[in-house]
């Protein structure tokens, strides 16, 4: 399967459907930055509580910088293969956590909860919902790039304090994600972490339930 | 501006732009099964940490479930109002905060942070991305439910202990959303909260930042 690219607009449902977690197919190439700019677009135009748009992107493409948060990220991988049990342990160690130096473009996403002011309109009683709205953010972020030819790789093996030292990311901001990002040989049919039988996909079927949660 | 449909699949560019945050544009008709089936599909196509899946989604259609909750919500607002200053207060006054009854449909959507044992890979470090997970779900249902016609409203006026409990969730397992549903007349250009001068949207360029968070 070839990427789609931006001249080939693509259904919703199509974008949701062959959205991967991306790994190893990027190419090596740098995202081009009018293409850079339209998902951060589509990002920005999510929905947020109160409409505060607590989201900030932070574009990371220094080559030293991108080392840097590798090796930091080597490092978390190694302690939690350790903290396996055997048989955990050999399915994981195939598994590719990460392409921050192959994809050439990391994006921080930072969440910061004094946008908006002391009122924010439906965030008083649930508190998460602030964090939330960056989150919706970055699944637009994500399908975007599947209309672009644009991998994404989501990587969570990192200490906060560490991302947020840096970035220059001072609380109470949050960075809440290190997305790679660049275009890609493919996009997988099957999700790593299915081909690599780490676990399988649910049937929707049980994910759906009526009045009550059981 | 009418409502698309599935026989006229829309872009995934279209359908993030579309996308509003619908409290008052509820026709009272009910979604359709198949519908309903789909944009729940497309929810459940989602990304997870470590490929765990942690969402669950209840459907409420019941009315006199719909009005308890509704009754639930006008509470918690009355109580917002009344923390609010004198000027923000009569902006917020005419704003309308949920469509419960409205859109027929209230899908709950729980984050069970159990599921996928005690190795999740990729939670270890940042503990949210479980939660995380399951927003991903609620913005590709969103944006599935745009392509379909249906509008979708996201409620957080309400007590998290008072709609576990509604729902029968037990802990650790958590309702992270209400989100109304239902076919509606149009969905707005502009964001209700823009229009009734709550709080305008940001230049995108205001959210980019190179390297460092500045």
């Amino acid at each position: 399967m070839t990427a789609p690219s931006s001249a080939h607009p693509i259904s919703v449902y199509e974008a949701i459907r062959r959205r991967r977690d991306v790994r190893a197919e990027f190419t090596g190439d740098p995202v081009p930055d009018p293409v850079l700019h339209r998902i951060l677009t589509a990002a920005h135009q999510a929905p947020s509580v109160g409409n505060t748009q607590p989201w900030d992107f932070v574009i990371i493409q220094a080559p030293d910088r991108l080392a840097e948060f590798a090796q930091h990220v080597a490092e978390r991988r190694a302690r939690f293969a350790a903290s396996l049990p055997p048989q955990r342990r050999e399915t994981f160690t195939p598994i590719k956590i990460e392409g921050i130096r192959e994809s050439g473009t990391g994006i921080v996403v930072t969440y910061n909860p004094k946008r908006g002011g002391p009122n924010v309109l439906g965030r008083h009683t649930v508190e998460d919902t602030g964090l939330f709205s960056a989150v919706l953010a970055i699944q637009n972020l994500w399908l975007a790039a599947v209309a672009e030819g644009i991998g994404i790789g989501w990587v969570s093996f990192y200490d906060e304090g560490f991302l947020a030292r840096f970035i220059g990311a001072e609380a109470p901001v949050r960075p809440i994600a290190w997305l790679c990002a660049g275009p890609v040989t493919q996009l997988q049919e099957t999700p790593d972490l299915e081909r690599f039988g780490w676990r399988a996909r649910r049937p929707v079927s049980d994910a759906i339930h009526r009045e009550y949660l059981r």
